[in-house]
């Protein structure tokens, strides 16, 4: 399905002496510095790269791989510390700020593993929407439907400069953060891999904050294998080879409510497509409501997670610098200033019960099976030009992913468009804890369907 | 006291440029095929050494040091996996196994973090025992009474190599492991710091066993200060800058039974003198007989957990190549032959109970403080030609530190010699978890006895 590199294969041509890091970073650096390179990184880290670059080749040669990103261009999103620059999530209002004193601990578990780190990722302005728009720094246009003109179609996001750093070769993988799917929705709108690991799984220490509660960091890359090595790697996991879980007896829980709602035809076609082929391979679909999902717009109704804990953050901020925020970001962080403690604590407690009543619901299964996003990705024009288009498309495709965040669970998006189509994402799910299922089912997933 | 370089003033040295990676390992490996070197060292690792530190000044001069370890040689004790090598763990029965095929936990990380690895350090066959003997690879000798000749004095044990690498200056610091002293009893006879973790803190994935229960791993260098960073790497725990704990008002509990039963007169001298300066700087110092410890020689008398868990890793081994094992090894593993289940089942509960005592005895105090070792370093030649005077050193020597094992503590040893004079240790040791206080609390205590 993905037409991108994959790490394994990029390392066996670094093994073999067919490419070298330092080249490898240096054909990165270029690609950053054209077409969709300046909407897609906030800054390249050019000289620390080469650097980084040059030891990798060195150690190599000395028989030395620290890790299987062993001297490969990885971006990471710019909501992570990297020391001596101020980290900006996308904002202009933190362009003035001190440079973080120390690397975010995944930029350097990262640097530690031998990845060669290119730049930082533009985003969605505080990581607060789905789509990807950002008025400060421009939108990086979605590699499909960039040559027909008009302005292009949104990344998604709000990792927007995470995937189009990795279509567009600026990186062979890119780190993100998901709040509520902004790792899994730009590489379901980008034909990209992406995994959501279970929050607790991976440190958030050096990431600025939008919901402490829902916040996890993931990679986007060209496979679930390329995505379970990045894991093991940011969750400083022992490397142990990801063997693909059989598909005969996979039993997946595919809801028949709410998930698929206003899906679009293109959806629909790739949908039942991936459906019928995982049926034929053995896997056991079971198509059924799920009650709980039914819920969550109401238990979310007072204002959620996000809303009150980005309220939390950037209250001190607002009082001065109101102007300088993204006027739809900073609606939905003013939403949470009318939430009340107590709304807050019910939140808590509500969340809580829906758990437990989805574990029920995936009682007899192994994990669940939805589109990661019901559209294909929208115009950046048309939700340019309206409020009322861009909420709407904005909560259409935040509503899956992140019911994954308010279950604390894993979630992988893989590919199931036709070579040229629009990509189209579909998304396995586990409980909180399930990493290590999750994956190995992924991967014969996406091996049934590749 | 000690007067070995710090990682601290090191790495300065390399960031002034008065210094480099290279040269610090070109001399580091100089010094391996010197002396104790080939006592010292298993193997020595020159060509993936002088990669990693050609590679380290690169990284370094784009100004990126992956951690405080960057670019320094250090040593690690040959039971942690080196890719590429076989683990001997001091013994001759390995010599022929299997390559290992990725490195220990502790190794990658430390590799990640920036660390050259000179070297794999000989040590007591197996680590089983407190001495530091190695009938098959040789003694490396205490630093202090060599030139006196008659052989020379034990290193202590079992991390022997360890503490000879550092202070024989082939490495700026060592990687131990520590089952019932083996880290802080080589430091506390060689005049270096030791720091043993509590257990769960630093992963023994690719170290080979001496008992799965009790095995802790740590490091050994020149202060408290350069274990806390090693440690932090071991740990992979965020780096924070270690603060001393303040003196006045530190409780220490200071037990007058069993710690101090046949304590020699240097190790007297030295003991009373830093109770009486640390009591002079503030700290509160309870004498009281802590009655738990009465218990302990009782509680292991059928066999401790060691002689259950090495009789368990050995057992298939022994059958055909028990002529290869030191004999005073293979006597202390044979123990664990007569053990029954319900003996280890007894032994796992009477530790929880006793666990228990202690944490009621340490109740209104900090820490605890020991003399980590009541003898000062006795001769190589007594010890090898007498089996009852072997025995009864290494009993006397283990008999503090592995208290803390047991009790599934942390603890650092400290040197409280003068110059010139034989090095002795003092330990302070915490409960389980309390490492960060442990290590705050020892800066401040070797501050104030420096």
């Amino acid at each position: 399905m993905s037409t991108y590199p994959t790490l394994a294969d990029t390392a066996a041509r670094l093994d073999s002496g067919a490419a070298t890091s330092l080249a490898l970073t240096e054909q990165a650096l270029e690609r950053c510095a054209q077409g969709e390179g300046p909407r897609t990184f906030t800054r390249t880290l050019a000289a620390t790269a080469l650097a980084e670059a040059r030891a990798s080749d060195l150690l190599r040669a000395a028989g030395l791989a620290r890790s299987p990103l062993e001297g490969l261009p990885i971006s990471v999103k710019d909501l992570f510390d990297v020391a001596g620059h101020a980290t900006l999530a996308g904002s202009r209002l933190l362009q003035g700020s001190a440079p973080a004193r120390q690397d975010a601990h995944i930029v350097q578990r990262l640097r530690r593993a031998g990845a060669v780190i290119v730049g930082t990722t533009n985003m969605t302005e505080f990581a607060f929407s789905g789509i990807g728009l950002n008025p400060h720094y421009g939108t990086p246009r979605n590699p499909w439907g960039r040559e027909a003109g008009g302005g292009g179609r949104i990344p998604g996001g709000s990792s927007s400069g995470a995937a189009v750093s990795v279509t567009d070769a600026m990186a062979l993988a890119a780190i993100g953060s998901d709040t509520g799917g902004s790792v899994r929705i730009p590489a379901a709108l980008c034909g990209l891999t992406g995994f959501k690991p279970t929050q607790r799984r991976v440190p958030t220490a050096g990431a600025l904050p939008l919901s402490t509660t829902l916040d996890s960091v993931g990679p986007l890359a060209a496979s679930v294998a390329c995505c379970a090595l990045l894991d093991a790697v940011l969750a400083d996991a022992p490397l142990t080879p990801l063997t693909a879980a059989p598909l005969a007896g996979l039993r997946l829980l595919a809801p028949t409510n709410v998930v698929l709602d206003g899906m679009d035809d293109a959806v629909a076609v790739a949908w039942e497509r991936a459906l019928s082929r995982l049926s034929q391979a053995g896997v056991r679909i079971h198509q059924a409501r799920v009650a709980p999902l039914q819920d969550l717009a109401q238990i979310n109704a007072l204002g959620s997670f996000s809303n009150a804990e980005a309220w939390a953050w950037h209250r001190p901020h607002l009082q001065q610098h109101e102007r300088d925020y993204d006027p739809r970001v900073l609606s939905r962080i003013l939403r949470g200033r009318s939430m009340g403690a107590a709304d807050y604590v019910d939140l808590l407690r509500l969340r809580r019960q829906w758990q437990q009543a989805m574990a029920g619901q995936l009682q007899g299964h192994d994990l669940l099976v939805m589109p990661t996003v019901p559209v294909v990705a929208p115009r950046i024009a048309d939700l340019e030009a309206s409020d009322e288009a861009f909420f709407a498309a904005n909560a259409a495709i935040l509503r899956n992913p992140s019911m994954v965040n308010f279950l604390d669970g894993c979630a992988v998006s893989l590919p199931i468009h036709q070579p040229g189509d629009a990509p189209v994402g579909l998304s396995l799910a586990g409980l909180g804890g399930q990493d290590a299922l999750l994956l190995s089912a992924a991967l014969a997933v996406q091996a049934a369907l590749g």
